[in-house]
């Protein structure tokens, strides 16, 4: 029988407790393979390394498990995964279970999401997970027959196609289910730190706050409010297909 | 009467003259205000810089045209731009025009659409203008008077609501016209070339090629091959909304 190939990734980074937690619950489903950033690579998106070369540092490999770990991105860790570590495709990726929410409109800053969504332009069900809490000290263990249920749920049912998952888990230990959700709207709203360095030069630290302009019933800020993890389906046709007849008046001749 | 503020920006930099031309265009609509990255920031998606300070630098500054530069990312020249720079809102963002096209899965990688999509998360118009051409001596001479239509249409007509435009300008000066499409489907399938440096360890090069899946009749890269601008509007919600019903079987109580 065919070994069920899992590949493992995040963007916070190859120690991160979170891809620590999400190995461990991913292992009784399949062989592991991990190719995870060495260091953080939070908030990279959807970037790509092209400009310098990747290196690929090996950490173990026994049977059933092999973990690596690159300088690249979470997107260049699919990438360099399939090519180099499996040379060929697993049968899943899983990425997280990031430190922070990716719920809502952070999907689109999100490098842990990012990976999911590579996956998925590669045609490999996905789901990223993530935890509505940036602390370094988090309980994962609530969540864990969660998450199993939701990747045995994958694994047996598959995926729509072209669709991968946004997963994302109210920071309590008292879980109430599941809830398969829209993203909610919402914007950072950024504001900058601005100081003067020693040589009297400016410069600006990022800042900012979330701002909520949807998070109603049926939304996975709803279901994190409630207690819920919150399931999205993410798509990579970005086409506003209900805007095309709007934007006719564009099809100009010159 | 309110002055019309345009910020432009790209993600090949400053001094690339895909901007310098888009620049010259955006001219005669309003007062210009320019903030592009400092160097190239191809293929960095919705990277956001906050764990590294940011830095503005002042290019020119007199009446209705103002030029910046920063050592950020495409998205973080939008969130300068409007903190920084403008102190406000523009009423228009226009990205590129980028070397290289951005059709098809090519938006999710992009620089370039980036910073027009995080423009419209913040309900601003934003058009992300591209050439199929990684060529510096790309004549982008034909493509002004469509580049022109374009902006004027969104001006005078509005944009509908959480969408921004994916402009695609094929490589010929035998423009047929403009075409209001959908994203078409393809992936790209990266190869490594794996080298060793001097000091006997492996480094990979991202290498690839582009795999065409889907470019029938209403796609952008039907379009492009036919001569024609595409446009696609794309969307900040990523919601796959006709999954959520196939995937309702995940919604557990445990």
């Amino acid at each position: 029988m065919k070994k069920y190939k899992i590949l493992v990734t995040n963007d916070d980074g190859i120690n991160a407790p979170g891809i620590r937690f999400l190995i461990d619950v991913a292992k009784e489903f399949g062989e592991i393979i991990i190719m995870a950033p060495d260091k953080g690579q939070s908030a990279t998106g959807h970037s790509i390394t092209f400009a310098e070369p990747l290196r690929v540092k090996t950490l173990e490999e026994k049977e059933n498990y092999r973990e690596y770990c690159c300088n690249g991105t979470p997107v260049d860790c699919i990438k360099l995964a399939e090519h180099i570590a499996i040379k060929g495709m697993p049968d899943l990726v899983l990425s997280g279970v990031n430190h922070g929410s990716n719920a809502s409109i952070n999907v689109i800053y999100s490098g842990t999401m990012a990976a999911a969504i590579e996956a998925c332009i590669d045609e490999i069900p996905a789901i990223g997970f993530s935890y509505d809490s940036y602390s370094s000290k988090i309980d994962f263990e609530p969540a864990r027959p969660y998450i199993r249920t939701i990747i045995r749920g994958v694994i047996e049912k598959g995926m729509p196609k072209d669709v991968c998952l946004n997963v994302n888990i109210p920071n309590t230990d008292q879980l109430k289910g599941i809830k398969v959700c829209r993203q909610a709207k919402a914007s950072w709203q950024e504001g900058f730190d601005t100081r003067t360095d020693p040589r009297g030069s400016e410069y600006h630290w990022l800042t900012g706050h979330f701002e909520v302009t949807d998070n109603g019933l049926g939304t996975d800020l709803h279901a994190i409010e409630n207690h819920y993890i919150s399931v999205v389906p993410v798509q990579v046709d970005l086409t506003a297909h209900k805007a095309i007849e709007a934007l006719k008046f564009l099809e100009t001749q010159l």
